[in-house]
């Protein structure tokens, strides 16, 4: 059996958190021979909530959990961390703008930074789930700058499962059939779900469904999927969240197999004529704990303007919290 | 890849179906070669809420899930189903006595009894988890002469998994160390959590952790368990039943491993002088997907005291339904 890691989760009393917490610690993740020491992080009125879940947690005697730590601060909830998922955020409240938005989880995320930097493993990995996610992750980015800028990425898995899950049914195929259908930009109803390059059973998707449908009801789908199921459920999406998140950071601790190539937002530097200094969505390659940004791709002049106009919209967004990089 | 088994959930909308399904559809009941068909069964006004599971089952893109299909009555829900998890069933309400409940459940199971009975797959195996679960079971059973009635159980690995995780945090092990705890009687405060055959590291229970805290404290938090959850969360036990759910069906899937004992609530036949014809946890030994009983083993005055209250309370439930059996 190998050493326990330490996996810190925040917002763990939350709906994903309770989703997370338990795929976590019935090794989804890491493996079924890798234990873990779960470190829950809440805000101080949720601790109450967050007994509940380890009560639940501790009952379910999984094999792998061999710990499980709480703390109402980062400070406590980050020490001697390896993974980190950054669930908790600040949700919209109404009449709230956008820039008080990213203004309110900015103050998170810079304490957040700050706690990683100061107190987490040497070879941590952090992912950022809490939206406005992309933003608030090159918040956190800014406010660790002893941290290697690449130790930090945003979640858009769940637009690339969602984007998988939608060609697999419309061309009555299995998600293992579907393979390089990656997310560009921005984890928001801007994001471009990038089907130019992707196949179905080795075949490009571009045959196997018809334009009209990619370029409407399908991008407009997977940018909506997060509104339909509230209207379903009247509540958020939570376990597949969850889920992505597990496969966001399962990948990256096992690696891209052979062809394989994984969404997750990382700090640009320009790739694809893209802006530098945000926290953009590339195809990415991964292997031992490093990723690299897909090269060579082309995009036509559709595809093009679909990543500038998500690149905009996060060039906007830092802008709204320049005085916080 | 292996041949796709049909795995049909009832409640399925409701919080602990929520938490099973995403955790069945990730493999970790039938492992990571087996496909599954889910067949989420739900009350007709809980249709609207099953959509958004299923929409958000599909955007996780699980490789294991090779459909999804949904229905709002036992004969359509359970047509083929190879593993069926009885999670829904009519909670207590306010001013409802026990009586009440009983019955009320026993429509739900009367109903269902007779639809596994018609349509199941040949190899079925069921679990019930909505409570009262073991006379649910036994209503179930009763309304299913067909079907051979060691395929029909009732869950109390919640319980064990209590159990095992008290005395490792009390002996200041891990839960792996904990073997031959297993649970007796019925789902409810009456259960048997017996420790004495229970070992840890090897070694005596009974000796690693005080006879007072064992006898009270150990028996108290265990039974009570349930309620002490809702006090912390504000909800009762979800993911954590899901997870004891998967445990009892995944061992009743693999076996029991070489010393293992398993609890699940199964029909007696009068095995250690408790009644026949009610569903009584056992110790099992399971080995191709066909349990036998532990034998041999002795109880002391104590003991017996507690197997015969609890099995006490399960006639008296019997008693209560016994025009539907």
């Amino acid at each position: 059996m190998k050493k326990p890691i330490r996996v810190a989760v925040t917002g763990a009393a939350g709906n994903i958190g309770y989703a997370l917490s338990f795929r976590l610690a019935a090794g989804d993740c890491y493996g079924p021979d890798q234990p873990i020491i779960l470190q829950l992080v809440e805000i101080p009125q949720a601790m109450k909530s967050l007994d509940g879940l380890v009560m639940e947690l501790a009952d379910c005697a999984f094999p792998l959990l061999h710990g499980i730590e709480t703390a109402d601060n980062p400070d406590d909830g980050f020490k001697g961390a390896n993974q980190i998922f950054l669930v908790g955020a600040r949700p919209r409240s109404k009449g709230m703008e956008r820039k008080d938005l990213l203004q309110a989880n900015g103050t998170i995320f810079i304490a957040q930074g700050k706690a990683i930097e100061k107190g987490a493993a040497s070879d941590v990995r952090v992912i950022v789930v809490g939206n406005p996610c992309n933003t608030n992750a090159l918040i956190l980015a800014r406010n660790a700058p002893g941290l290697p800028e690449d130790r930090i990425t945003a979640m858009t898995r769940l637009d690339q499962n969602r984007a998988v899950a939608q060609i697999a049914s419309k061309t009555g195929a299995q998600t293992t059939d579907v393979e390089h259908l990656v997310v560009w930009g921005n984890h928001s109803p801007t994001m471009f779900a990038d089907y130019f390059h992707a196949t179905v059973k080795g075949k490009p998707v571009a045959g196997a469904a018809d334009t009209a449908w990619l370029e409407k009801e399908f991008l407009t789908v997977v940018g909506q999927r997060g509104a339909a199921i509230i209207e379903a459920r009247g509540q958020s999406s939570a376990a597949s969240a969850a889920s992505a998140a597990i496969d966001h950071m399962r990948t990256w601790w096992t690696g891209t197999a052979p062809g394989e190539w994984a969404s997750m937002a990382v700090m640009s530097h320009g790739e694809y004529g893209q802006p530098e200094g945000i926290m953009y969505s590339f195809p990415l390659t991964i292997k031992d704990g490093k990723y690299e940004v897909v090269q060579g791709l082309t995009h036509n002049e559709f595809a093009q303007q679909k990543l500038r106009a998500t690149a905009d919209e996060l060039v906007g967004e830092r802008e709204m919290v320049k005085d916080m990089i």
